[in-house]
């Protein structure tokens, strides 16, 4: 039996004449790209160019939602209720969606952008709200979410497609909850250690926390960056290096 | 043969906090509601509230797309290019469409709002892109726009569902176009009159101008608002007098 | 010797088209007005002629910045820096002073608002921040906010004018903190009560909380508000009730 | 006698997590800088930074606002109002000299940005508005202008300080009005014959129209860029070959 992973990247994160990541060379690489929607980042134009990249070059489509916040990048935790928080996903995606249609495609997911995914992924109320209003508009989209967590837990009981997105360059805590950036051990800056915890994480769905012990995880799909060139490359070989193993690279519609 | 209209008002005008018209007891008359999409007016809860609402009892919804200028309502000219003109348009009504569709609905139509509407019912350039975006997103969606406009010209012309809308309260000129609310005779003051004038446009197509002269005009929609309480007894009273000339109020989906 | 009070309200409080509160006929009997700033609410033109209309009637005036939220109206937390408190403050507060200027006028004071002014009274890291940047800005600005705060505490320790306002219309906790509105005695609805309240908070120094113990209180400002004439006309009745118990209704600078 | 001329570069304008421009180098070379003010561009922390880092290289610094559309970058042409524009001024530039005066400095300029510089640069009743706002404002504050443009003889004959600026890079018309982007001859892009036209600008007061005639032109400030590290270098050289020749480079306020 083949063993399936996704490799997903946020794009699409400029606004007006601010640019923001090398999208385009990254659409070479990922296999699903999850899209800015205007708020946190992103703007009608942006929005439009990288859904047609991206299905030109076949990568799948999703919706990035975040606070209305593009002050901080909606980084910044905000105190929204699950009504809103069900509203504001509802919005943003539908408008991605709309460009998703315009261009001959279709939407494939949904992940939550920033200070929005990290509330969401643990608050129950948030969570349920979200969950609920998206399967109302669209019962076969997929949720992309932090591997493990509540929202993805709850979503799956309710009959939700999900999926468990885990971080290459990121370190895990002993409940595989990302160490903070703030605290030592939050980044693997080593591309090569980096690269074997990915394939640990695909092929024995496990990973070395910051404490030194060995935990589950579940890796559907593998968070990568394209900020810079070197990123891009290192994104390159993580997909070289999963598909020498024996690991094939797709979409998470194809698997899930 | 019977002779159909639509009565459709703006609606979903306020933005957080703040509040604009009687939207729900407008509900009861219209047939048809152009929602604001959260760039002139409106925000997400809005939106969804007032799709609820129009959905529960039985009126047709559409997007009311504006330029991103909260602070004028929409109604200031704003250079934009024709490739924004359609990324707007989109990403709005996308937005839009979430919502009616989480609430198990569908969306009927499209109209402009404020100074995107005067600007796209002249301008070629915006309103084919308009018109492109919108066919290549949903090809089965109905173009409101302003009665005998080059707007809707074009868009039949490219097989797009069309529908001419009239004003009740305001005064023509010669070719059609409405007598800006700068100079006298922009504002039919008179509900008797305002009534009359509806009732001969809708079975006559016919209107008398601003100069005394009698014009053609096709009126499948007559715009109608709920500002205050008699706003709205005056829609009720166009639709009674309606339907006693034998006329069929109904939204334009069953008609277009 | 003669007991002083100022009356303060929020002001200019709508945005673009929408309105909110009745500012002109409340500045006949207020002596500070807060004016906000265009972030939570507010627009330059609102701020204009809510600051010429204030002086106009001899009303002091001072800025009211929120968080950048209008959609909540700066109601809900955002997780905001000291370094941003700190510009918040001070970009808000120089837009007010040049309409202020502009109009022959000063600034007299500074009221943070709602979700900023609940954070800020509380959070020692926000407070010292803000209080810094407004002294490096205007050594003479009296701060005005809640009765006993540690944000006053900590801004007259640092040398700065500061000014105490309770609330006619809402319940205290033991700690002098406000009942939260979403509990039992939050607010007070007779008028009667309020007006007793009022005059012992200002004559006496003292309030009955909602667990019916006595404690301290310093009432430098109390503030009212002007959301419908019955609101208008219950400030006038307070002035007119402190003025007849001998206190003196004035402006902030002028006694404190 | 002396000649002076100040260099002035428009700054602080990313927003949030976007940057934009290399601010920092470019402040040892230029003697004002325009700074965004939030609208086009900017915000509170980027504002903040950029004066303070202006006043520590003993750059001054002004205003620079923009239209409320951070969107196109304050590029496209907004139908606003002359009150519109004045109140607009008004708010950006009180938010600037709020940071100005915290960090010890003070508001030597104000230049407006982009579609706004250009119609009030002929605009007559948009300029009228602007120029009393300021007036009333500020009265020593100097208007930073297109050379020749109504908006500064206006200024000037209402006693207002004016500084005619003239650009490096630009192509001129016959009438001293810039040669727009989109026609040829627009850009003067060999570095040399950019130099030489600034100083026979400086010196003469003339330069040679795209045309091939030769116009008599003021030149108080000019205005460059620093968008890359090469635009930095070459602002470096103009200020070397000026001062070569003799001319002073100083800030508007020493010789206005």
């Amino acid at each position: 039996m083949s063993i399936y992973v996704d490799l997903n990247s946020d794009m699409g994160e400029g606004f007006g004449k601010y640019t923001s990541g090398h999208d385009f060379e990254l659409l070479d690489y990922v296999t699903s790209a999850n899209i800015a929607c205007g708020w946190h980042a992103g703007d009608p134009l942006i929005m439009q160019k990288t859904v047609q990249n991206a299905l030109t070059k076949g990568v799948s489509v999703g919706s990035h939602p975040g606070y209305p916040d593009l002050l901080s990048f909606g980084r910044r935790h905000m105190d929204i209720t699950p009504q809103e928080a069900a509203a504001y996903t509802l919005y943003q995606t539908g408008a991605l969606e709309a460009f998703a249609k315009a261009a001959g495609g279709n939407l494939q997911h949904v992940k939550l952008h920033g200070a929005f995914y990290n509330t969401a992924s643990v608050d129950e109320r948030l969570a349920s709200a979200i969950i609920d209003a998206l399967l109302s508009y669209h019962p076969r989209l997929i949720l992309l979410g932090l591997s493990g967590s509540p929202l993805l837990a709850l979503a799956h009981a309710r009959g939700m497609r999900v999926a468990h997105e885990v971080f290459a360059d990121r370190g895990y805590n002993d409940d595989a909850t990302l160490v903070p950036r703030s605290l030592p051990g939050a980044m693997i800056h080593d591309p090569k250690i980096a690269l074997e915890r990915v394939k640990r994480m695909v092929l024995e769905k496990k990973v070395e926390t910051v404490t030194g012990k060995t935990i589950e995880i579940q890796a559907d799909s593998i968070c990568v960056h394209g900020d810079n060139p070197q990123a891009v490359a290192f994104v390159e070989s993580i997909r070289l290096e999963l598909e020498k193993s024996g690991i094939k690279v797709q979409n998470l519609d194809s698997f899930i």
